[in-house]
């Protein structure tokens, strides 16, 4: 099939790009000892998921039961594998749902709670499995987590008492280094003094860490600087973004995911209206604090200024073509993990030919 | 069912407001002799549509082609309706989609340009079926639309002559009115106005203008006062959302739609994480720009301040109550539209009993 035969508004992967973005990372992983087990939030398919897993993940990451139970049921009967919920699963009904899974393929589970635990161990222990604990730890991110100190290790050792739960090692995500290449770079080897810091008292109450898990996409290739880290979970850089770029992760070169839409309308000079608006590309905004939601391929001076729901603006005054009624253009999203999860299919392309398509299974798997 | 057996994060529909809304626009619309073609990308449901059907609509809108296929699919083959794809239908294959669709139930489309109304009236001829379409003027939003004036009477007597097409008349959002009730009263009369002179013009010319179709949410209930209008297209009022209160639209007390999501981390005072974010509830924000993702039922005091793509990160500092680890709350989000669309299922409540619930068919057919 040919790129041209797409209905628009489409998500379009470049295949050349992101298959060298999967082998990148994990190259990196590989080369500075550190399990890779990759965040499927930004692709949501098990497809992916499985390309990830031949080329060397050591396992799958998720934040909802809904996406584990679709991973598990398209992968874990040919292969379990190493599966993290790095959410904390509250509720008795999802609780349930997350043993059956953990039947399926070994589960561990993030948490930062007392109240999160206890009810996990029930479920485990009633329905007859074992499952991993991460205790969630804030580094700095003021999210979830509990701080470094006595709370953490007293969490950890509860874990370890626990019946039906394993006590794995820890877990965080450093979402205030926006710029570890800039103002932030002071920021990585204090992570290290505070994760050597908190390793030590896990040392000192016996208690063994295997797994620290850590690393978000803007100090992706920081981690290995991060004393103490062993385990990264990086998500979008299978497709990366604008956002991506602006943090200094990755060039506009490796953004792999674009979305195919049409010029539908173009009344006057220098305005054209094409088929996608804030339910094609989400309402993300780029970091920077400016007000554009997403990049022309081929005319970056075209600027998309304003969304609604299926219009999106393109103000064209300085575009160095013209656009008229039926044009295409590819445009590359804000953020491409809430892009990807507005649309229904995926389409793989090398060069003009559409190769593959996949399904996005975990799409609005919310729950 | 009890609301209490639901996983969160789920989107909850209160019924005796949502049956309200519902009976509320249509007396509107019955009192002032408009007829009344609601907009059905807000709740993207053929189970809704069917009762806004029942209720009196003399028809239904959608903004794309697949949207058009799940309402025809599903409610044309007992009882067809006069469907309006309110967006400019380009593309060959897109086209031969809707050709389709106009075979099972009448349709009409709405387009600005020539280049949109040749390759219609070639797939119409070429399908053996008519197509009504009406001429998007521009009456001020600067979007899509040709201005009042000669082209637009061209383009509708281009119309006219093409084979397979209908024309039936001229519609508009005038959604650069934000509030008719404040300081964009003056811009109502000035609409009539605006459309009295173009329908003035169409009648020198001959043309029959049957349809005239305009208003937006926030003019929904000023639309009798439009002289020349005789059909509303609403779709935010099924449900509506705190944007349409900041227009004056609605109340808080008629917001149908809220998500249910629990509290799953609380690590320390004035600071909670619950289980829904920009995957849940969309990025919107508030029309009065503010920073703020959703207002939390019965405790308007805690600010929904930020979201990552599943945590919602909720300052309670200022709330009369505490927040603990499996709490659940109903959040009232910014925009409804973009919000279902996020979802799977709806699950319609009646108290505390989910009395129905239907999918959310539209979602993402984007296409």
């Amino acid at each position: 099939m040919h790129i041209s035969d797409l209905d628009t508004p489409a998500l379009i992967i470049d295949l050349d790009v992101f298959e060298q973005n999967l082998r990148k990372v994990q190259l990196y992983a590989d080369r500075h000892g550190l399990r890779m087990r990759p965040h499927t939030k930004t692709h949501k398919s098990p497809d992916v998921a499985r390309q990830q897993l031949a080329l060397g993940a050591a396992g799958l990451t998720v934040a909802k039961v809904g996406e584990a139970e679709v991973l598990a049921g398209a992968l874990a009967r040919t292969a379990p594998f190493d599966l993290l919920v790095a959410f904390p699963v509250i509720g008795a009904r999802k609780l349930e749902r997350l043993v059956r899974v953990a039947r399926q393929t070994p589960v561990t589970v993030a948490l930062d709670s007392e109240a999160a635990a206890r009810p996990l161990s029930d479920a485990a222990q009633a329905g007859g499995v074992e499952i991993g604990v991460l205790v969630e730890i804030d580094l700095g991110m003021g999210r979830v987590g509990v701080v470094p100190g006595p709370e953490a290790v007293n969490l950890a050792r509860l874990i370890e008492e626990l019946p039906g739960l394993r006590f794995r090692g820890i877990t965080f995500y450093p979402g205030q280094i926006r710029e570890p290449d800039g103002e932030d770079a002071p920021k990585i080897p204090e992570l290290g003094r505070l994760l050597h810091g908190l390793l030590e008292e896990f040392a000192r109450a016996g208690l063994e860490v295997s797994i620290v898990s850590g690393g978000s996409t803007p100090t992706l290739y920081h981690s290995h600087l991060i004393k103490g880290l062993n385990e990264i979970r990086p998500g979008t850089y299978v497709f990366n973004d604008l956002n991506t770029v602006l943090t200094g992760a990755c060039t506009l070169a490796e953004c792999a995911a674009t979305v195919l839409v049409t010029v539908v309308s173009a009344p006057r000079h220098g305005h054209a209206i094409v088929d996608g608006g804030s339910k094609t590309f989400s309402s993300d905004r780029p970091n920077d604090g400016t007000v554009s939601f997403g990049r022309v391929v081929g005319s970056p001076e075209c600027v998309f200024h304003k969304m609604n729901e299926e219009h999106g603006f393109l103000d064209t005054t300085r575009a160095k073509r013209e656009f008229k009624v039926g044009d295409r253009l590819r445009i590359i999203p804000n953020h491409v993990c809430v892009a990807v999860n507005l649309h229904e299919y995926a389409y793989g392309v090398r060069g003009e030919t559409v190769e593959r398509n996949w399904k996005v299974e975990g799409r609005g798997k919310l729950q």
